[in-house]
């Protein structure tokens, strides 16, 4: 097949090197030239422009976008659409907003052009090695890309999961759950980093990766973190986040799901990314005004 | 090796089976009857009392409890302590509070008999096939153990994690973990069971466990579960627990640790206990004191 990739970032970098050693064309454009010099010397060919992508391809043409949701995705979308022809195919492999991808493939549509959203998890790692790929749309579309899809992941690692935006709400879900889990284990292991046992962190991570319930990919990677340091004093604890944990929650509210770990998970972030909050004054000043407990000055 | 079994619940059942095939005599206790049977058809010694027990084992004795936590431990270890000499081993499998281990610990070391408390992981298949063990005690009779935790374990699944007390507290974090873990999945498979989009939550986790960033042991469970009922609807949401996660929690509080995700998956088991609560009478009766809400009479 012949793929033309939109987006040469960390994931989409290697998603074009995963494409290619499979056999597949890639053609890959980014804003970036340096990148495209970078992907060109791995044997990729590359192109300078949107227009030029899309005259390289051939009928009916397949591209991905792998780049950053948000505005981002609506402009590359309406600068490419006008070079494109009826049957093609977009694939967003991207983490947008599952209604936006909705709105989107409605819009194409309308130019019977088909747009498909592909939640990508795994790493960088994975997008170099093998996906997971969560696909919503067209039925006939995700047929005519299945064999791409397939070859992308790892074994079994690819879902096509209904109608426009089932693949990004899927992914959505993921990242949702993956937050929860990841504080989950983050104050399991401040627990035992402030115990007055001398425990060996990366041991115990390691040995929960064999045989225990919590063995995991994540836990693989705390296993990973401690190894290289063991006290993680090398990094600060801010925790960004980048949309998926917010929408989930977006989510659960509208349907009315209570969700207070994945929310708490979400608010932990915020609050690491504050020195000091407007509520600890606020409630720093109520002890005082009632009980006279002594506030630190700023 | 020579190992005397006490207790063939669940755990205990498998685990003398996974002792015995790895060619160590077990000699098993359980105080109900048909369980000794049980096992005894199975080619193991079994005995009808604790001195008994004790009476079979030759010296330095090895003696596993695999009973409920709490004062069963402490009576049973009040009974057996008698018929035991200088030298001796008791090992606690159990999901023990890792303060009673090291008082337990404590008091027998002023008989001269060694106790390691081994937090064992792995549910009942892993009991059978290879556990994952967190060994706390003192390190001299760890080492004379450590040939038979190696055989019950998997490769690499067994931790000593230092002195007494150590290896139920790392279980007891395990679980906390596995608490927030599986609160954090449920959260998300709810979301997803009450959208629009008509899922198949069962292919949605099986893709998830090939090549995601949430692939897990829970989540092949969670894959299992949904294979055999895709809706859940031949169980209730009834949440119970048997006390690591309370303890997670009360030892971070004890320590100042916030843990908010680890709390909240133990009080959403609490809530799910309840079919109606005095907090939301409260609530509803406020919202009516106030603004004159319509409440729902019971």
């Amino acid at each position: 097949m012949q793929i033309g990739l939109i987006g040469l970032g960390k994931m989409g970098f290697n998603l074009a090197l995963n494409i290619h050693q499979h056999g597949h064309e890639v053609i890959a454009y980014d804003v970036n030239p340096g990148t495209c010099k970078s992907i060109a010397e791995k044997g990729i060919k590359t192109v300078g422009s949107l227009q030029t992508l899309a005259e390289s391809l051939s009928s009916k043409r397949i591209i991905w976008l792998m780049i950053p949701a948000g505005e981002l995705v609506d402009q590359t979308i309406q600068k490419i659409k006008q070079f494109l022809s009826v049957g093609d195919i977009i694939i967003d492999g991207g983490n947008s907003f599952f209604k936006d991808s909705v709105r989107r493939a409605k819009e194409l549509e309308a130019l019977q052009i088909n747009f498909l959203d592909c939640g990508t998890s795994g790493g960088t790692s994975g997008a170099l090695n093998g996906v997971c790929a969560m696909i919503g749309g067209n039925r006939f579309a995700f047929q005519q890309c299945e064999k791409l899809f397939q070859d992308i992941s790892i074994p079994d690692g690819y879902l096509y999961c209904g109608n426009s935006g089932s693949g990004h709400f899927v992914k959505m879900i993921h990242n949702g759950i993956e937050y929860g889990m990841m504080q989950a284990i983050a104050e399991g292991f401040e627990v035992m980093h402030k115990s007055d046992f001398n425990l060996n962190l990366e041991h115990v991570a390691r040995v929960w990766n064999h045989g225990s319930v919590v063995r995991s990919w994540l836990m693989e990677l705390t296993e990973n973190a401690l190894h290289k340091d063991p006290d993680l004093t090398s990094i600060k604890g801010i925790m960004h986040s980048s949309g998926e944990g917010k929408w989930t929650l977006d989510t659960a509210l509208e349907n009315q799901v209570a969700t207070p770990v994945i929310a708490l998970s979400l608010m932990m972030r915020y609050r690491s990314l504050e020195n000091d909050t407007f509520s600890g004054k606020v409630v720093a000043a109520l002890r005082n005004e009632f009980g006279g407990h002594e506030v630190v000055k700023s």
